[in-house]
């Protein structure tokens, strides 16, 4: 997994260990544009959610983002009215560094639930991180190792667009590994461009983006209480966008949530296996996306591809109880390339040499095909997840209290 | 847990080996009533279903039932119309036995999934089974011993009921343990009882009666292709009920069911612990169904108990992403009798001694309740799961083809 990628112009990043984590690893990152951006956000629908999702919510979509300061090791999450105002004031004590209202500041923790901020140490601790921002490559990097919790390397890329009159860039962070006792290990993104998008162009690239990435992996089905994505873009490529070029940019916004999203995959806890569920010929979009989560889902799907296991007939009941109409006699389904259900009949196939692959490989394709019948379509989702392994159930039964 | 159950009058049942199963253990059941019997029938909602699903379902409610022919071993599952006729074939044969129309006999098949039956086996072993019926206790053991596969204990009870001019019994067999490489272990339960009931009064009673037990039970979440409850009433215990007295029946099929369910969870794959889930509060029970279900199937739910670490933030956050409306500010948490969230806030607990506590103790109790707001109400569900082991995870990794 490469860890190499570049800011677009106008940001400036930071990373520091304000003392947060007892590991003394970084526990603290800052995102700053140099002018007012726009800003759009996606965040967890959990009921129960943390003080700096209700925080960010209310700030976005907006035009004159500054910045977003995200902390790990602690997520603010059920803390109560005081976690409000601990989110606020941090958001307040980054817009004292930039001299702008605490409105123009988003913030994200991530971390260990239900405990209040040790908020004398963000108080000096952001202005300290503040002092250390730059543009640089390493400066991005260390943006995003202070996001991390449970990941076993931090995520980052970016990807350049050549637009009429010069080039544009969009450059992302994120960290997830599934959620691991003590913490609420939360999926963050942070996504920059020198782009130059209004707030709800922002908001349509960001949710169409997440929709077909962020929204298509699962770990354990669980969802967090912090989930968050942002999109800053501050207009510093000095460009103009036609309607192609934004179609350009909405592209490689995809693309960098796709990169985020997929190696957050591969950094699930205790996987052994890489898997791509593509489900196709359903009538709606929604249909095939529900189908494909319950078959990634699936603890049986999983553990079978643990064990290496051509176990067909799992992914196809994990398929019939998505809740979707649709007829047994059209569905065929490939694993890896090779053909084990075709027409709702099973196909003679080589079990030993399909599970030797399954076990030689760590990428796993799975593609369940709804061929014809009234409810076909011509609506696909792909879809990725990990497998099921003693290793995660040992990471996630330790004795952490 | 007691394996001690009688028969209603009426009904009698025999356990045979027919050699489906490599192991040499019982691979067929009957359950016949020497009266013509009401029945009525709960089936698995996937669309990817085994052929005695198909066949059965055609065939209930009834009023001139006679018998149900289990076989495990094979689940006739994904095995195409061959399917279908391999299943009414089972049914054609007990049915000559019994000089009835095939369509008074109902059909189960559980195990691997996608291989024919083999039919020649079951066509000599029905009529041997059938010389063997007898309704003493040891008979409705054999019956119930023969529909077992991942099993590791036969599941069975009994209930009486005092009704004016005698009594009434209900008896009732399950098998079930999860889904397990190569067999797909479905869950399957007969109920019988001598109870005078007409087929809309034993749907009804089976519908109610699985709807607050077997649908409030999950071990991995994995809806089987050839789930299925049969309810027959043949009359036998000659009593006229008073509509009192239906609803003490009905009261009993519940218990029956429940009894058959919770032993399922007892007998989970790999699990530890027995996990009881209790939901209270909510406008409508689907809302309370849902977020109890949620709970129970969190991956991360159940590995904090496989730990014992009495980690409420995990049970409270699914119980947050159950796509419910609620207020946060008015849900409180006990675990095992002690509250760890009260008013959506944190409740300082002796960790390290419910920790001990969820360690030493088998059973876990869970209580969410939501005690007030504009979303609450009085409706609550009672949920059943287990926990989630590596044990789980090797025994549904191992290398099976």
């Amino acid at each position: 997994m490469s860890q190499q990628a570049s800011l677009p112009r106008g940001f400036q990043t930071a990373g520091f260990t304000c003392g947060i984590k007892a590991s003394g690893k970084p526990d603290l990152s800052l995102f700053v544009s140099t002018v007012p951006a726009s800003a759009a956000g996606v965040f967890t629908t959990n009921k129960v959610c943390g003080a700096p999702v209700i925080v960010s919510r209310s700030r976005v979509p907006s035009s004159t983002s500054r910045a977003v300061v995200i902390n790990s090791g602690n997520s603010n999450a059920a803390t109560g009215a005081p976690g409000i105002a601990n989110a606020e004031a941090m958001t307040a004590t980054l817009a004292n560094c930039l001299s702008c209202p605490p409105a123009d500041v988003l913030v994200c923790s991530t971390g260990v639930i239900g405990v209040p901020l040790p908020m004398p140490l963000l108080q000096s601790g952001i202005p300290q991180a503040f002092a250390l921002l730059g543009d640089s490559d390493q400066h991005l990097l260390d943006a995003a190792t202070g996001i991390m919790t449970t990941d076993t390397f931090p995520k980052l890329t970016s990807c350049d667009v050549a637009v009429r009159g010069g080039t544009v860039r969009v450059s992302g962070v994120c960290k997830g590994a599934a959620m691991i006792a003590p913490n609420m290990a939360t999926m963050l993104g942070v996504i920059m461009t020198d782009a130059p998008l209004a707030p709800e162009q922002c908001a349509a690239m960001l949710k169409a983006g997440v929709d077909r990435t962020f929204n298509c992996i699962s770990v354990d089905g669980h969802m967090s209480t912090s989930d968050t994505v942002l999109l800053l873009a501050n207009g510093a490529s000095a460009v103009t966008l036609s309607d192609d070029d934004l179609q350009q940019v909405a592209e490689a916004v995809r693309v960098v949530c796709q990169h985020l999203a997929t190696s957050i995959i591969r950094d699930a806890e205790g996987a052994d296996h890489f898997i791509t569920v593509d489900v196709t010929g359903l009538a709606t979009r929604d249909f095939a996306w529900r189908m494909a989560k319950e078959i990634a889902e699936s603890a049986l799907v999983k553990t079978a591809i643990t064990g290496g296991d051509p176990n067909w007939g799992r992914i196809v009941s994990a398929a019939g109880y998505a809740g979707v109409d649709f007829d047994t006699a059209y569905v065929s389904l490939k694993i890896n390339g090779t053909e084990v259900y075709r027409a709702g009949t099973p196909v003679p196939f080589d079990a030993a040499s399909l599970s030797t692959a399954l076990k030689t490989n760590r990428d796993v394709h799975l593609e369940l095909a709804v061929g014809g019948g009234p409810c076909s379509g011509r609506e696909a989702v792909r879809f990725w997840t990990s497998d099921l392994t003693a290793e995660y159930v040992r990471l996630n039964s330790e004795y952490t209290t």
